[in-house]
């Protein structure tokens, strides 16, 4: 199979990723009537934008970090750190997210959690805060010992994908809810494929693309990182050793 | 990480396969009226019942065929046989599938293939076709080069777990979509979460589960077959050799 060259798929990767945020923002903006922090459905808003651009982008970011020519040699903590901000990054932005479909939900007095699309996605985002806390104590803490961490990423590796995974399912699912609530007694309905329709429902294919992009490229053999067994490939962050 | 035997997890996936198919003939037959062919939503029930037994539990018996441990050794072609037969019973299941809801819908007069999860079925069930063709021709006839096949195989293998993770995702969004249509006017909402939206969000994680077992299986360095260059492993069916 040939190799392909990383940085020109990175760039389009980067702009796909940066479509999606684009396009839920302008469903947001232009469909679904702006922003707002008082409770409205203009709350509710943040909740797609916060989700897509980090439990999706920023966390495909993430994901990849370790594939960048620099990461693939030389010392590996300061990607480390990177990738583990990153985390945190998209981290925060999903429960931003959350908040504010809980306060919309809490304002309306509509129950909480109650979809298949809620049940997925706080699956998702509790099973990614657990990633994060581990990863962290794992590879970060100078306190764990070298054997858990080789023993741990596999495991680390494996539900990072599957964390991307449920993400993308989630927002596909939280697209096809919103879209059949908004274009419900709308001027349109959903079943017509009024333009909102087909806008949203590209959103939620580009999103499907990046995340099949992502892991993708974190299955190429070729884009890896070689993982040596030197003692700085173990560097923990906080540790007086350099 | 210590190796886990594959044959215990072997019989877990598969009851947890059963469980899927199981709760969704139980959903459709319980809560949603039973099975008929006469057009109406007993001809939809159809459609969920195909696509879980096709598109997931077959699929997912069908992409881990080759690391049961008498198909890791000896020779590959009966294993490549049972690969592409397993794959093709899905396939078929997953057409019949879609004739369900295209039946019902055009009996209803209502528009076929307007929201994101049609969307996605459509575009998972296609690249799946697509998949078995290649597959089909680059490694069960005998004119494909050894090269192709080379060449194809981690592409084969990528798109394999792909198109299972597609399924996956249209299962949620589809149980997502049809608790929101069946309960709306019910008896009882879904925002309420009735027996009924508890049992079919179940079976959504139960299918998560499923396809998130299924690729950490797939995964796993330790239970692949050893890519062996033997002729016999690139041995087409269509040849008078043997």
């Amino acid at each position: 199979m040939p190799d392909l060259p990383f940085l020109p798929f990175c760039v389009l990767l980067g702009g796909l990723g940066l479509l999606c945020v684009a396009f839920v923002g302008a469903w947001c903006q232009h469909w679904r009537g702006g922003f707002s922090l008082d409770g409205s459905a203009r709350t509710f808003n943040w909740h797609p934008v916060l989700m897509v651009t980090g439990m999706v982008v920023l966390y495909g970011a993430a994901a990849l970090i370790y594939r960048l020519p620099p990461a693939r040699r030389g010392p590996k903590l300061p990607w480390k750190v990177v990738h583990g901000a990153l985390a945190l990054a998209a981290f925060i932005l999903a429960v931003l997210g959350l908040a504010a479909v809980f306060r919309f939900h809490n304002a309306h007095g509509t129950p909480n959690m109650y979809s298949l699309h809620s049940w997925l996605g706080l699956v998702t985002v509790l099973l990614f805060s657990c990633q994060w806390v581990a990863g962290f104590s794992a590879f970060l803490l100078p306190w764990a010992p070298n054997w858990l961490r080789a023993f741990y990423k596999p495991i680390h590796v494996f539900f990072g994908a599957t964390v991307l995974m449920l993400s993308v399912a989630s927002c596909v699912s939280g697209i096809n809810e919103k879209l059949f609530f908004s274009l419900k007694n709308g001027t349109t309905e959903y079943k017509l494929l009024p333009a909102e329709a087909v806008f949203a429902n590209t959103l939620g294919l580009l999103i499907i693309l990046f995340g099949v992009l992502v892991l993708g490229a974190l299955a190429r053999p070729s884009w890896k990182r070689p993982d040596t067994d030197s003692p700085e490939s173990h560097q923990p962050l906080l540790t007086a050793e350099r």
